[in-house]
């Protein structure tokens, strides 16, 4: 069975019923932090014009675009003219250059839904899959870097991910860092780049691709890496940055994050990490990444990108912003809820006439709001038919017979405990919902 | 401002708070309506392979499918190889196909959900729109056609569209039809896209139009027009309908339809219509539209259509199914929400050294579930930053300045009443949850 034509294209996948009310799930819970955030949802289209999206992502990331042919009599040209959403923030530095004075100030919003890259299809990585993006578009203050650092974590709280560390930084503090220990301009991308590779190299490797890749003094890439990974590498850092402008202005702003958000946040989970760097180049303030325990990369991420906007062709305004990975969080979700019950009420039917009647119970227990269902197959087999209602998980299956019907009343059938008896039909959804109130 | 670089592409939509919420609250409701029925949600990606759609939707849906060209080495060939879903019933065969035991027998499934028509844009014509289907399959019995019908009807009463009509006819009597009148099979299908004019144009421009395009008998023509617009049409259909055997086998299937769903829906909302045709050939049974007064189109339709799903490269199951026209139901709503407030609670920041006690007043009443804003730009004038909780129909804003911090207390303003009052910091949360609750 299922032989490739009816499998989804590579790199998506379908959503059965369980897996898709996991997602949901999740989604929800999510929605419902930001929104008590005072964040507002945000939905654009799932393509946009090529030229919108072009350019924006470098080479790389402009090969891994899904682009659309032109249609009617263009088709033949073989020409694209749209593309599939890529990311969140370049539609929404569209729609903050489109709606202008419409969005309110700061414009906080978040953007949850697909998004769609050419990527190598590999575990655990898709060509389709959902983005949740939180930004605060038009101020500047510390207190939207913070606001953005607490709706992602207290998102993860809200899903069950509790076990994770907020790893802060600047990248005002790096410019400082590379400042302090001479190092060329022209050199710091390259170092900041191989710096980054810590958290997963030994320090004498990291030193050694300092030296090889990014022609660093020796001398100065063994200090660097020293102080960096020295027990007290933060202390260390906060002399050394306290020397430059940028220096003390990165300080100054990773002091301000941490003592907004660790209140909330709580001090054993969030920390200063003088060596974090994140790989996107826009930042230009306060970075962060969010780590769990056994989880490789991270599981949410963000930082202060003030040039961004208008340099996709948004106006000019501060912003910020972070990302939960949500794919990876919902991946770590135990799927299992395979005790739950499907549906509150499979109702049988074993004469046909009674078909109409029936559906006039079924029709009152959906309105008082329980989820029933009636049998829809041919058989008029009790057996069969409870079998069905097995499979389906039912909590009660309802049985309608002569003998039923001529004392005005029906069967209901406890499909946890076997247990049957008979309830005037007149009462059944009241006597239904009070069996049905606490399980649900 | 809004020049056309920072629009959606032509006929797609971008979402704002606003409307997006309605639409999330229509959605919402509708689910709710399906999940009660027993169907269980599907999603499937947003692009299918090539091959999955093409052929599927006659010559005119095909050149309305948006294709995916080509990636890395194949660009340069203009060659497409995935396209944009551009309904739910395509996917849906292929699932059933794929997954076969994985899913419950029969298989009752909704989906919500963009799909993709590179239509002319229009006036409510959009090529980026959600559609919404309930299906049975796996099911022949008329419980199932009844099923999806009072889903229907239930979801358009739970989004408050209570005025409608749902019309009923059968693809059987339609045949018993042609064949009562003696009207060749070959002219069949013409003269039937001709009677579903009936509820546009007069009964004589059908007539004239019967014989000139569709090359029917003049006798034969005014003979069914006079019939099909009697005052008696319905006594006059089951009267001819009954000569044949497949008229009765149509009559029979309307006749269930009603027995089953009229109860539910109520008799003033259904009736056998004997001229509705509905343009799409697959339909083999059972077929309804639900019209509103003062809408044009119907605002739901579907039918049984038993071969569909084996045509579209699924199992040879039979099969039935309806569609909510929701973008047509969300144009009806009033989207007027403008009194709402949209949050609770604004917390205005007048002194900087008082932002991290601020932000924790703010994190309280996001635990109560308050929806709470904290001034984010850098004024620190309170005149401003009351204008900005207004801007944000906040239903209270907090001010904590220096007295109200020596006393241990906040000030809470009610942004109705333009009242304000001290309460005890420590009872700021259970104060505004309680304020706040009948208003939610």
């Amino acid at each position: 069975m299922a032989p490739r034509q009816f499998e989804p294209p590579s790199g998506t996948r379908d959503f059965l019923a369980g897996a898709l009310r996991t997602r949901e799930r999740v989604f929800a819970q999510i929605r419902e932090v930001f929104e008590r955030y005072g964040f507002e949802p945000l939905q654009t289209p799932a393509f946009e014009r090529l030229e919108t999206l072009t350019g924006k992502y470098g080479d790389e990331g402009d090969k891994l675009i899904f682009k659309i042919l032109r249609r009617g009599e263009h088709e033949a040209t073989g020409e694209t003219d749209l593309a599939l959403r890529y990311d969140m923030t370049v539609p929404l530095a569209r729609v903050v250059a489109g709606y202008g004075s419409q969005l309110p100030t700061p414009y906080k919003r978040y953007a949850m839904g697909p998004v769609w890259r050419a990527d190598r299809p590999g575990k655990g990585r898709f060509r389709e899959f959902t983005q949740c993006d939180v930004d605060v578009v038009g101020s500047g203050s510390p207190l939207a870097d913070a606001e953005v650092v607490c709706a992602l974590t207290d998102a993860l709280d809200a899903v069950g991910v509790r076990e994770y560390r907020v790893l802060v930084n600047s990248r005002q503090a790096l410019s400082g860092l590379l400042e302090a220990y001479g190092i060329p301009a022209d050199l710091g991308g390259g170092v900041l780049i191989t710096l980054d590779k810590l958290d997963k190299l030994t320090p004498e490797k990291v030193s050694a691709e300092l030296v090889e890749a990014r022609s660093l003094d020796p001398d100065i890439a063994t200090a660097l890496v020293g102080d960096l990974t020295a027990a007290d590498a933060v202390e260390r850092m906060q002399t050394v940055l306290k020397d430059s402008e940028v220096g003390r202005a990165g300080l100054d702003e990773i002091g301000q994050l941490l003592e907004l958000a660790t209140p909330r946040i709580g001090a054993e989970r969030i920390a200063f990490v003088p060596s974090l760097v994140r790989g996107l180049d826009y930042y230009t303030g306060v970075i962060f990444e969010v780590v769990a325990e056994g989880m490789p990369g991270s599981i949410a991420s963000g930082g202060r990108y003030d040039g961004l906007i208008s340099a996709l062709g948004g106006p000019d305004v501060p912003a910020c912003g972070g990302s939960l990975g949500v794919e990876r969080i919902i991946g770590l979700l135990s799927a299992d809820d395979g005790d739950e019950h499907l549906i509150d009420v499979a109702a049988t039917l074993i004469a046909e006439d009674t078909a109409s009647e029936v559906m006039g119970f079924v029709a009152r227990l959906r309105d008082v709001g329980l989820r029933t269902e009636v049998y829809l197959a041919a058989s008029r087999k009790l057996a069969k038919q409870l079998k069905w209602a097995a499979e389906r998980k039912a909590r009660f299956t309802l049985i309608y017979g002569a003998a039923d019907k001529n004392a005005g009343l029906i069967t209901v059938r406890d499909m946890d405990t076997g247990e049957q008896g008979q309830v005037p039909t007149n009462e059944l959804a009241a006597y239904l919902t009070e069996k049905c109130a606490p399980s649900r």
